[in-house]
């Protein structure tokens, strides 16, 4: 087992295309997790991650500021502190920061 | 896709032998989780889960209150709002409030 802080982990900027101030931080990556990963997002103002769709699940848990979750038709679902959502398999999506401060959310994934 | 609040989760008492005042929340569950389970612990103060060991790991994320992770040689790796943590499978391991608040804590385990 272990135990560490999510500020002992390296913020890496998001470049793929379509994101905008996004920084990931893999807290338990494939190198340690046996069946899924866990991934600290941070949105800075102004920004989002692509709108897009892939065959694997998102399990989200909003731990700082004032965000979205964008679905295939446009629509917004507001995000804040203690929200959970579900994004499943081949779901068009994308997440928003919506307010001044950082939005920040963990976002696990599985590996296979 | 869906999107919710931790409080419309109901709580359960964790029943389990060797827990005392603990509650969780099933925030996504086997229902509609492809691959892995999200849910949320409550540990009132003086309780404590049991220790014991399962075949599976725990991903875990503390969002409130002070806590410890409790490893197999009875060492105490201290919990707070930030801390996460990784239980390999087979590994014995304890959850315990430390504090006078509630202490809540993401748990996230895989279903196959």
């Amino acid at each position: 087992m272990f135990v560490k802080r999510y500020d002992e982990v390296e913020k890496e900027e998001v470049n793929e295309e379509g994101a905008k101030n996004v920084e990931i931080q893999w807290l338990i990556d494939e190198k340690v997790a046996p069946n899924f990963a866990m991934r600290r997002f941070t949105i800075k103002e102004n920004g989002y991650t692509p709108l897009h769709k892939h065959d694997w699940e998102h399990e989200v848990f909003v731990l700082q500021g004032e965000g979205a979750l964008v679905d295939g038709d446009g629509n917004e679902h507001p995000l804040k502190p203690g929200n959970f959502a579900l994004v499943e398999p081949n779901e068009v999506h994308q997440f928003k920061n919506k307010g001044k401060e950082d939005f920040v959310f963990l976002c696990l994934i599985p590996l296979k």
